[in-house]
């Protein structure tokens, strides 16, 4: 173990360029899922990844996951790339997930460089649509088995590859392949790894062991059939605009404190061993303070605001769909509105309670108020969490090949976000999952100059060889 | 005045066709004010005005209010049209206004015929935009003073006109000029006729004796400087929506009872002659409930909602800005909002009390919340109340007329709107002001196939020669 990772961090080192070259190829292809001018490119970039596979020798297999509407077309999806390498029943099998498409991106977006066309600057910024989300990863996988394959060294374990091109777009058709595959190619997973993250924060590798889900909730208030003038109508009927405010209002405090009976009865208690974690973490108040412009964060202890983001729920009002919008004074008595708010959900809490229990308070609420107006309150879409106890098996090897590459311990986090394919794995596979990052969370992933550093390409690949050995012996 | 009157009842009556005729071709000329590629037609409107006057034997005057930016242009406003017939000394002198402009109108809109040809329909709906809103009024007072000199009767006034061109588009430049004008064409005026009104419902002449003014507020609530993702932020920052609601959801009770102290201090106390006029009249809640499809009123009794709109105050929350405001689900953390709602006043509030009283209250609320965001609270504008008593010389002389032409007593409402050019003749001039409608809320002004009735028309102009009578002798 000890020769063939000097081995590969050797190679790497000395091949920098190829590497680099290779990244370079597959962000040259504009593989933008959500441009429905741009479909023929995911699946040439679908092509250009089953290529690689099948040079490499590796079975490759390509789901077609059928069709979507896009842009009022019907337009055919692209396909899922599965791939195995290995088929021995002695090592243990691991499952990558990569994506092999990109967000969007317009030199005139606010390009610096055309965005695929990757430009190694001399900061060492590797600039380029895709380079961070997600074709590092990809293109990192690739050149990891390549690696092995031209030392003609045994891997220590069998990888079997899932590489949709659908993720910058709601993975459409992927959970539907992955539920058929289950007792298919996917079959007898023992690990999940989801290498498309980033570490949270610009200078420290972290592992993120938890993620939250949500409940996306609209207040629906109905009153007369149209839109009214305030000067006609003002004071004679009930406005459903104060009914929405009323109880959008009414659903968390100023703290942050959600005000919906029984939402904390399910969340999991907090051990000394968890409350460690959120100490001594890279990220500070500061840097917080100096991305907000100003102090409105809800508590001056970064350990209490790290723990309201990861571990607690969290309730956010976004917005109210049917009222007036616009800059200036419109005196309007918007006739039918719609409250958007959504809550963040921890372990433990079950999707359908908390629908459950945010339905009932509203509806009470409502009662309450007296109105004349209708309510309809409607969960628009719900996620679950995910967690995944920082002293599993597959976070300890990571910790351990981090340890390796980087000289220092991961930083233990877990996330505010979703990730829904990490629900889609967890779900039909039933495996534990990490969450492999390999940029950081200051990449620019989505936005424009969107770049990889060179020292996290790198050193992203050392890790992957890293980690592929420490999961084989524990 | 009893022969002469009966003269112009019968001319009137023998000559439909030539008086709907003459509407029509003003109705031809697509004086839109809002469309800048329409605005050489808003001076051929004032044109045809001019040369009819002018054909009259009137003094006319044509007064350059000056320029706008208009859809990124510099235009020249349309002229003010003052015309004077009559400077008797012994006779009374009585203003009318009108406005020569209208609406934007489009066939696409879902027009049935080409609104800018009249069409008059079999069931007495002569259809054409600016029929009722204001060319029915602007053609009836020149036929009106047209019939004066065909019949070689003096006028028992002296007539002076303000026709403007902006109407449609916030009467720019109307103020100005009817400021530079008070020493001037407009010295000397006894009483003002608003002539852009309709009765205030379908089957009853009525007269308007008082108009509800506005404060417009807007709720400025500042956090981050720049929207947030629910998924990373959503526990650790505050939320401006938060704010938002809360303050909004304070202002005014589901029951339109509005919370900021001492708003109701000044409001005119009801007087039993007062009370009457809001028994017995012709809107029912019947046809209100009708119109709004459901019960959503603030109240069972029909007098009751008719003073909530006429003669007390009343909130109305319009919406709000920076908000997430698309249909589906966006999991946004608006980084800056703004609220926006309207008061809507009556006498004997004063704007500055309003102002003053409601954004000190939402300061008190705002500080008693304990958040970091940062609060703004602006008036956007403002605007007055006015009121005429209905035992005033001219609004007994309009009634005395309407008893005669449409056998009936008119109804005496007070308005829940505000009409902004009532405000400006009454604080330029100083005058008791009358607003004279000629048809029907029903008229679909601003709307898709807007119409005069033709009974509402000729009766209308049978009106103006009564009215001119009545108040010349009162």
């Amino acid at each position: 173990m000890e020769d063939n990772l000097s081995t590969f961090f050797s190679y790497v080192n000395d091949n920098n360029q190829y590497l680099i070259n290779t990244l370079r190829e597959a962000v040259a292809i504009p593989s933008v899922s959500a441009d429905i001018t741009k479909r023929s490119e995911v699946f040439r970039m679908a092509d250009w990844v089953k290529d690689r596979f099948i040079k490499l020798g590796a079975d490759v297999k390509l789901v077609d996951p059928g069709t979507q509407e896009l842009q009022g077309q019907t337009v055919q999806l692209p396909p899922v790339v599965l791939s195995r390498y290995g088929n021995d029943s002695n090592k243990k099998n691991i499952l990558i997930y990569c994506h092999y498409d990109v967000q969007p991106a317009l030199l005139s977006d606010g390009w610096e460089t055309d965005p695929f066309d990757l430009v190694e600057n001399e900061d060492g910024r590797l600039v380029g649509r895709g380079a961070s989300d997600d074709k590092g990863h990809v293109v990192g996988w690739l050149l990891t088995l390549e690696a092995f394959i031209k030392h003609g060294i045994d891997l220590p374990v069998n990888l079997i590859f899932c590489f949709e091109g659908m993720e910058e777009s709601g993975s459409v058709g992927l959970e539907k392949v992955v539920a058929a595959e289950a007792n298919g190619w996917l079959k007898g997973m023992d690990y999940t790894i989801i290498s498309d993250s980033s570490w949270a924060n610009a200078t420290n590798p972290s592992i993120e062991f938890g993620l939250r889900g949500m409940n996306y909730f609209s207040i629906n208030v109905k009153g007369p059939k149209a839109d009214l003038h305030s000067g006609g109508f003002g004071g004679m009927v009930q406005e459903p605009m104060v009914v929405v405010t009323k109880l959008l209002a009414d659903l968390v405090g100023i703290d942050g404190k959600i005000n919906i009976p029984g939402i904390y009865d399910q969340v999991m208690e907090l051990t000394e061993e968890e409350e460690k974690t959120y100490h001594g973490l890279s990220l500070t108040k500061e840097s917080l303070l100096n991305f907000l412009k100003g102090d409105y964060l809800m508590d001056k202890d970064i350990v209490q605001l790290l723990m309201q983001k990861g571990r607690y729920p969290s309730l956010s009002v976004h917005g109210i769909e049917g009222a007036f919008y616009d800059p200036g004074a419109k005196t309007v008595i918007p006739a039918s509105v719609k409250g958007k708010f959504s809550i963040r959900t921890v372990p433990n809490m079950k999707p359908e309670t908390v629908k459950k229990i945010t339905i009932d308070h509203i509806q009470k609420e409502f009662a309450k108020l007296n109105s004349r107006c209708r309510l309809e309150v409607q969960e628009l879409n719900n996620g679950m969490w995910w967690y995944a106890p920082p002293n599993l098996p597959i976070n300890v090897a990571a910790a351990k090949a981090m340890k390796r590459v980087y000289g220092t311990e991961p930083e233990y986090v877990r996330g505010g976000g979703s990730v829904p394919i990490t629900i889609v794995f967890q779900e039909q596979l039933k495996t534990d999952i990490l969450l492999l990052p390999m940029g950081t969370r200051e990449d620019r992933a989505h936005s424009t100059n969107e770049k990889l550093d060179k020292y996290n390409f790198i050193n992203g690949i050392k890790n992957y060889f890293a980690f592929l050995y420490e999961i084989s012996i524990f």
